[in-house]
């Protein structure tokens, strides 16, 4: 089994109450690909400029993730963001953002990218989420990540490249912005219309919600006292569930998607116990496992 | 088994984007002693004026709720609350608050309603809850809810009410703002230094999470297409949580409390289909029952 990856891949700045960098790896493709990277093969697609050294492909290579389709940019310097969180580390707050190599992205991608078996259109702009959707065409299944921005200043091409995909993870607030309904099980349901058999709310803190048709399923954030830098939580979870899918479920039932959510949900965990990759970059199979049986500990309520 | 509740007993004037009620039945012990109804026997505490009726108290009779501690202050009129919800419902705002009958009481109990097993003191004044608590010495278990006004304004008597009591249910802001800690674990683990064995943060829609020493247990807000009115949700929750606790449980013990934080969930989510009272009025211990199966399934995973 085998799953592509397409989105960015950055240096971070990021400052929290717990802490700060001034230079880190990150980027959405990043995360989910570390994530992804205990359950299945997985390849990302992405540019970098010269900035980006040996010590950052390092760091996936050393998970086993294939780079071949990581697009060096000579002359230029790799995407940049720059952001801080205040006391409840809700809300990411943007300070910089500088696209560099991002600004002429056209994702090209090998023809073993393009024949991988599973795809994660990260959050970038949704015509080229569409552009990559139509390169890979035997994908067995698709998901897509996305924000606010792109609801405000490209919602018609979102909403196509939605419905060429099989699920959808969204912010909860975004996917309330996007179909204009308050209520989240008629959001969810409005986002199914288009063609998604699944949508995940993501809720920071409070967990995840999985919409299907006719069904529900939610688990909770794994409660941890130290949270220390929530950046690439919603795409490590993407990473954990999409993984979890592709490498180790024959079939996609509700049952599969349910196992995804948690791996997902502990995936999230460990990454914002430490700033960037860090955490995830040197975390065990053993250590995921053993999350998840207490994620599964947490939530099970028996007979009376 | 019995279970006494104090808190207020109200009129209420509620508009969401779903409709409006000029003048209802409401009020914390109102919602909380409908929802434990169903589980054990309930006496309410609270003062009423002139204007409530036999059609209010014949709501609570009706499901067998013992009135006989509900005070009618002759020449007053009963506690009145005014507000309204917006689009996305989770912030209830007020727009007038009469306290008339409520502005003077003082909780007198009778000796049945002393001797009750169990006791929850509804959002009142803390040092009300204070004097209910002192009356009623012999008590197994004791709940207590409170609101921002009173962490604002009496937050050395609520700590003090907080460390005579087992369990304290209160929104997740709310225990943010009381502890100073932005992070929920350890918020959590402030309260339980005070006296608590249990603590439960609610968090509207996205549900409720248990902490207990050295435990963690959480549920989502039962998924609904259509909530009319959030007013009482928390009450209603208390109600289900303290009732079966009362009623249906040899110990309390992490299983208990979990059970009793599904009825929690399942009483709140009736509640907030209609408005008011309406829908927890007529419900039956078969719907509750087939909607915590329902929540059961909507939570559990298996191994993959």
């Amino acid at each position: 089994m085998s799953l592509t990856v397409v989105g960015s891949i950055a240096f971070d700045a990021v400052h929290t109450p717990f802490g700060e960098r001034e230079k880190m790896l990150g980027g959405s493709a990043v995360h989910f690909s570390l994530a992804s990277s205990f359950f299945t093969e997985v390849r990302v697609v992405g540019p970098v400029g010269d900035d980006f050294a040996q010590t950052e492909f390092d760091v996936l290579e050393n998970r086993g993730i294939i780079t071949d389709d990581i697009e060096r940019v000579a002359g230029a310097q790799t995407f940049f963001w720059k952001g801080h969180y205040e006391f409840d580390l809700n809300t990411a707050h943007t300070d910089d953002t500088q696209l560099n190599v991002f600004g002429d992205f056209e994702p090209k991608l090998s023809e073993q990218s393009k024949s991988s078996d599973m795809l994660f259109l990260a959050n970038i702009q949704p015509d080229l989420q569409r552009q990559v959707r139509a390169q890979c065409g035997d994908i067995s299944f698709a998901g897509l990540d996305t924000m606010n921005l792109w609801i405000d200043i490209a919602k018609d091409s979102l909403l196509a490249a939605m419905s060429e995909v099989d699920c959808v993870l969204i912010n909860d607030a975004e996917i309330r912005q996007l179909t204009g309904e308050s209520n989240l099980a008629r959001a969810a349901k409005a986002v199914m219309e288009l063609g998604p058999s699944a949508v995940i709310a993501k809720q920071g803190e409070y967990g995840a919600a999985l919409f299907t048709p006719g069904g529900f399923f939610a688990l909770p954030g794994f409660p941890l006292e130290d949270v220390r830098d929530p950046t690439g939580a919603g795409d490590s979870f993407a990473g954990g569930f999409l993984g979890y899918l592709d490498g180790e479920c024959d079939r996609i039932d509700e049952n599969a998607l349910r196992m995804a959510m948690g791996y997902g949900t502990v995936l999230a965990s460990y990454n914002v116990e430490e700033f960037g990759t860090e955490r995830v970059a040197r975390l065990t199979r053993d250590e995921i496992d053993s999350r998840l049986e207490a994620l599964r500990s947490m939530t099970a309520f028996d007979g009376g």
